[in-house]
């Protein structure tokens, strides 16, 4: 187990975006990390203050100034680097900094997949450094908590994965639904279109407005499908629709699933509700950003907004056999920036709530 | 076949709720209707154009004034009866419309059902008037139009039913798909939950916020499920999400379906995509209120917003073997107040899209 | 007076940003004009219909295509040319076409000015065909009525000036409030600033924002104290404040005006009343596009989005002196493309309304 | 001065309306008080977690349960009361509490004014405990800390005229403005009508609507006057139009000022620029929650929602004569909660932005 200077020195490389200043945000509001650089090309030279005047009241914000991205100085000045960079472009910034003995964050795609074939499948390049695979953890932490601690190179999760595995993962894990025929359909916030200047996401083609997109295999299919067929023992293929709505902020996914054994009456219905039940508690009572609602309450995405937690609920349907599950959570918070934060505090050791209540 | 006096007269009983708006803006632009009374209880005595000021500049929103709801009267003045009431009470003015000679079209739930038992199982209540069930016609154009011109109680379709059918029941009738394990998964604008009074639907509690509600047996599963059985020639059963979103007007459905024939090879694919393009084309080819999309575009309400049109997409997606339908409508015209005046113009033998382009 | 043909046949220059879309929707549904061209340079060779799907069902965006423009081919094909371009751009489109015999109506600012040298000073370039002003005819039909009938070149105002203009002309010219210390604050939906990929119009920027933009010295300002001096017969000094507000569509305008007679009882606050009461009726009541609230209610932009209608109200507050204005209109409608088909109905002695109820 | 225990026992009374459940929010993440009661007749016998799931991770918020308020009980649990309540009613309970000892921070206007006379013009009702207002304190920590720090009873100030009094004030009491003429043009949020089942306040009446209300006697006028009179050193008369948007939080207001001193030259417009910044720098350079803008940046409510902090900045305009100073708030923080929780902090002598940041 590695030990971290006190304050633990973090940079981000690519600050300029939505999970960029979501970063900024926590990292300059955390207890024991010290933020010391953050780059972007086109913001170099302005202040965190000026390029985002939310944090102005913050001296830091007024003080740091954006940078150029030099990795040799980056190396020197941070233990830990955050890489909120599009996918593609991460992994060249990561080699460097890793040989330099810097720990890497990285919110791209580009370590997630353990088959660098798979990785060429779905983002339609080459993996620009597919031995670095083998060394990354997936960052999802209420399933790789023990192996983030260890890595010098965490893979944080993408957004809508994030909203899938964490309902997903204990019930294959506990064999309480069958690896087929899964089905998500998540509807995600305008933020996760990140901070891009496209007629798409201009205000007036997402207000009013609800549409589906990337049908029928988006990129996130892989990182999915590679962790639920982990959790599951077999290949498991999903079918998975995301949906782009007028919010700022916030995915919801509904999941349909097949539990194991089949239930037709209301007895077998709450026997089967009580194992669930039973799985969610064990997965996750001890876990501080899931939230698992076990009354009438459904997940809403308002409910966690600007939060690092997953709320999550299920429903058993006598009439059609299927047990759904319905998540919600702040896309870019647990599915992006809050989600690093917190692979950063399992890393360097403190509580895991650092920053981010 | 029946014959209207010219222009046909036309009442709206609870004209104040959003598809009571709506069906006053409808009326009061159509060629061929004159509306000759609305009636809200709240309002009696104001004029159309006090309690809906966006009418204002139409004389006859000035002149017209809200009544309380008198049967008597109202049989006297109108050819036929918009009802736009809560379940359970529209069928009180529905029984002594019919018995003075209107035409009814109504646009709750209590003639949509053939089976009062079924309604008693959905709505918590006996049925009102049962023995009219026989009499009424399910008012969806597309599927009923033969029956709608000879009516004399139009029961016209809910907004989920309407984005859900028109997708589905072609492909049933071709035998296309299988008529089990079929999923609905829906989102909905706020104005789908009327004009009240209610903490859940004020501005803050919806914007900002997606969830699901109503789960797992929402009452219009009782008139999918029926015509979705008629249209399969056997009993089908839904699984049906709806979800709020915030949004004022559109309902988004994606549906999962399985094909009747398997398909494994982007060669099956192509000739099921065949198949399915024709089986669209020769239900709506010829119908001006349903555009099928059959290049990169998927439906997005607002492209439909405020229009009588639903908007239909579909995509083979040869990893899973699923069909994916998606539709997209403006939840008050297509799924209440316009289809309900498509029932009217078909009735009365107007061109199908008069008041309604 | 001239004649035109019947029908009148139009086209549109720059029909890809939102007051083109909204031409070509208002101009495919006009009963008296044929579209038969629209140009952009982006979408040249792709159907209406493909570009907007909101317009798929009608027949003639699915056989329309957009074309480059070309003057030579355009002044062949059409009678009246709308011009929905870039101030600057306008006018090297607008030269040729008057030459060509075309009657031109423009929605940019090239023409609004009778001034190059407050255009110069406005738009920081030289006007690019100076001579062409004095033709020009400011296309604001409920001032220039006339003179819009015998134009060859209509200067379609701008939005925001339309919402400070029509409440405020009437009042000056019946020398009821000084011309001196008015002040306008408006609000404007994003569709405000245009189809146009800047991170500034991202839905993410301006949902859950509102802010002020543009200060001091908004380029509208110019037209607008043309014609408030105009009408004053002095020259007026306008202090503006434009705000970007989260809505997609509709210009709200509050006006403080100084009354020429002080009043500071109830009762000359009461004649005060009347006589503007009378001003806005001798101005207004047979106008079919400006509705002139007189009850409790103050305009709302929700109730005339989508139409050609300006809403206005007024109060005296008897603690101040001030009389203030509020207007709503939908900035694209009669702040742009309505009022410039009103003009065209006017041009070719068509009813006002025509293609806009 | 005073001395509190540590930590602090604070409750809510009031606490399921907007402001309640930010006090909530505050307090239960608040370093030195402890939340031990909160009441809400409705809610009694509910967790906080339950009727607010958002909360539901805090371990107190799933203990503590709503209670009815009782003011013998609640006067023993408590240090300090927050009363969350509507005028006329917050004062019956003031009453007690002040008798039996607690400190109360009143977020409601029964305290506001010094003149029981005004309050019955304002609020059309007589003031229910006219002796109490010589005993209160405004509570707007810039302008009167010293005085809360020894008050027993806060009235915390409204949020509109913290929008206005914060930029103003300092103005005034420099002699930079005349104290006559000025306008204040607002625009609120949803959120600022209170969590009310209305049918103004639907999402479907709000969303893609802007309208002024409650002219031109807004019951603040009130307070602003008062407070604005006090600064100047003589009778105020205000100009003040509050508008509501779509948005949850934020209030924007844009301010109209004459200049004590007439300007027309780029000289003289430096000369009292400069004299400005001075004066917002003597008066807020230190201030942790005023955040004064001094380069091309205008307020955005979207860079302080969530916040305790105010925005503002300033633009001389010499083409009018005038000072326009513009500022942004979030309504239920700064302009409610937030504030009173700054109150909070003075009055026990902690950190001033203990629980704020």
């Amino acid at each position: 187990m590695r030990t971290f200077p006190s304050p633990v020195r973090v940079a981000i490389i690519g600050a300029s975006g939505y999970s960029g200043e979501e970063l900024v945000r926590l990292l300059l509001g955390h207890p024991h990390a010290e933020l010391v650089a953050v780059t972007s090309r086109q913001y170099a030279g302005q202040t965190v203050a000026q390029i985002f005047p939310k944090f102005a009241s913050h001296p830091k914000a007024r003080a740091l100034r954006f940078s150029d991205p030099n990795v040799g100085v980056l190396a020197t000045q941070a233990d830990v680097v955050f890489l909120a960079l599009p996918h593609g472009v991460a992994a060249e910034f990561a080699v460097p900094l890793l040989a330099a003995g810097c720990t890497v964050i990285d919110l791209s795609a580009d370590f997630r997949l353990r088959s660098a074939a798979v990785y060429q499948e779905f983002y339609a390049h080459e993996h620009p450094a597919p031995d670095l695979l083998a060394k990354a953890v997936y960052g999802l932490p209420e399933v790789y908590r023990a192996q983030i601690r260890e890595s010098q190179l965490i893979a944080s999760p993408g957004c809508y994965p994030t909203s899938i595995l964490l309902p997903v993962v204990p019930l294959l894990r506990a064999g309480l639904i069958k690896p087929t025929g899964i089905i998500a359909d998540s509807m995600s916030g305008v933020s996760g279109a990140g901070r891009k200047a496209e007629l798409d996401y201009l205000f007036c083609e997402c207000n009013e407005s609800v549409r589906a997109y990337g049908l029928p295999k988006h990129r996130h299919l892989s990182e999915i499908e590679q962790e639920l067929s982990l959790a599951a023992g077999e290949a498991v293929t999903l079918q998975f629709t995301p949906h782009l709505i007028p919010v700022n902020r916030g995915i919801h996914t509904t999941l349909y699933l097949a539990p194991a054994k089949h239930f037709s009456s209301a007895e077998e219905a709450a026997e089967l509700n009580a194992q669930i039940a039973a799985c969610y508690r064990a997965a996750y009572a001890d876990e501080p950003f899931v939230r698992v609602l076990e009354g009438k309450a459904l997940p809403d995405t308002k409910n966690i907004t600007g939060t690092n937690t997953l709320e999550l609920a299920w429903r058993l349907d006598v009439r059609t056999g299927r047990l759904l599950v319905l998540s919600a959570e702040d896309n870019i918070v647990k599915g992006a920036s809050g989600q690093a934060v917190q692979s950063l505090n399992i890393l360097c050791g403190w509580a895991e709530t650092s920053g981010l209540l």
